[in-house]
């Protein structure tokens, strides 16, 4: 890579919705929501989330950085400032960076004695 | 945000087939297709959905309303007008609003004992 | 919709792979890959699918119609002509229609007792 | 296929966490995160990926080469030149090409007894 960061500045996943309860051995198997945040820049990223509800007004914004050359994945499950994330709650998850990224979202759903997981990149906003 | 909305005004999402049975308890684990919509706009979303067969005409507008900034998690298996939703049966959704929204389509299939889910942003058709 | 077919006319799915055998009672539950094609137009869709393998040359195209204003859901497990889809291979499929279709992606593995299932949006190439 | 080769130069997936431990039996239900290359062109891919972590600088280029009309579904567990990829590691990749590809994400992750699956269209960067 040349030191160009790869991305976009927002992205958006509607689907969010943390499992409430899990089967299995935690931390390692917690049924979580995670956002997967890759910043190829040479520079910080400053990122900002926002959680939009089905019947209460948007959350945020959750701030954190995502340093230089590093990928950060994010449990929704730990963020807590500026009010810690409910479990089994529809949600979706806004994020805006002021440099460009790659924003991926997991789900690891393991209320039952076996896993279940998804992924999708998330939906890069248009600039 | 700044009250500008984000996304697309037509989505498509041609995989649908709503499990049918369910192994585990309702109404947390029942097998679903799952429309989520995100409206960051500061005026309700007026959305339309059209659900294609394979061998029928298509069926539709199924109308909802997803209020400002708010998201709405559909239930496919609960729209019943202009007709219930067939188990177990190939289709497609066409997804129209009348401002941009952002659209991810997730299933649970739990005819089994166990879960599994899966997810993925729905097709942004082009403008 | 006003009869103005959506999508594109070229798709891939790099990450073929039908799983072999399936502990659950079939054709229900039969491990299989599927493309979900929808054709939104007036008009039928002629659709050639042409699959890449990883140590031999492309074979296609597969040959099929998606009427109009339906969806189709193949699986590839029922592709024979001109070749019996392989089980257990790694391979690639490029979708190309003379109108614009919209693709997705489904998986259901069957192996073991449980399910496990993907899907995603297909590639959509530039045009 | 004309022969001109469909996709991008550049692809992205943060989401990177090869499951550590299966359950099941080895080779095939080895639990693993895959990269799916396909190459439509009539010349060979040249690919070089960058893995980058939370925590420790960006380990690469790892080199190979997609020979032309084929796919090749690579483990990323099997990568050990310049340096063996950990398991249980938070990591994104960077996939660039000489040639446009397409790049597909898969995991099987069978730390369980049963499977449980995810796949993804991997981001195809701007041009």
């Amino acid at each position: 890579m040349d030191g160009k960061g790869i991305g976009r500045k927002v992205w958006a996943i509607p689907g969010g919705h943390i499992p409430m309860g899990s089967a299995e051995p935690e931390p390692e198997f917690t049924s979580r929501d995670e956002l997967c945040l890759l910043n190829t820049n040479e520079q910080p990223a400053q990122v900002e989330i926002t959680i939009y509800y089905s019947t209460a007004d948007p959350v945020g914004p959750y701030r954190l950085t995502v340093q230089p050359r590093r990928v950060r994945h994010v449990r929704m499950n730990d963020l807590i400032d500026p009010q810690a994330m409910p479990l089994d709650t529809p949600y979706a998850s806004v994020i805006e960076a002021d440099v460009p990224i790659v924003v991926q979202f997991y789900r690891l759903d393991s209320r039952r004695a076996e896993n279940a997981i998804l992924g999708t990149i998330a939906y890069p906003v248009d600039e």
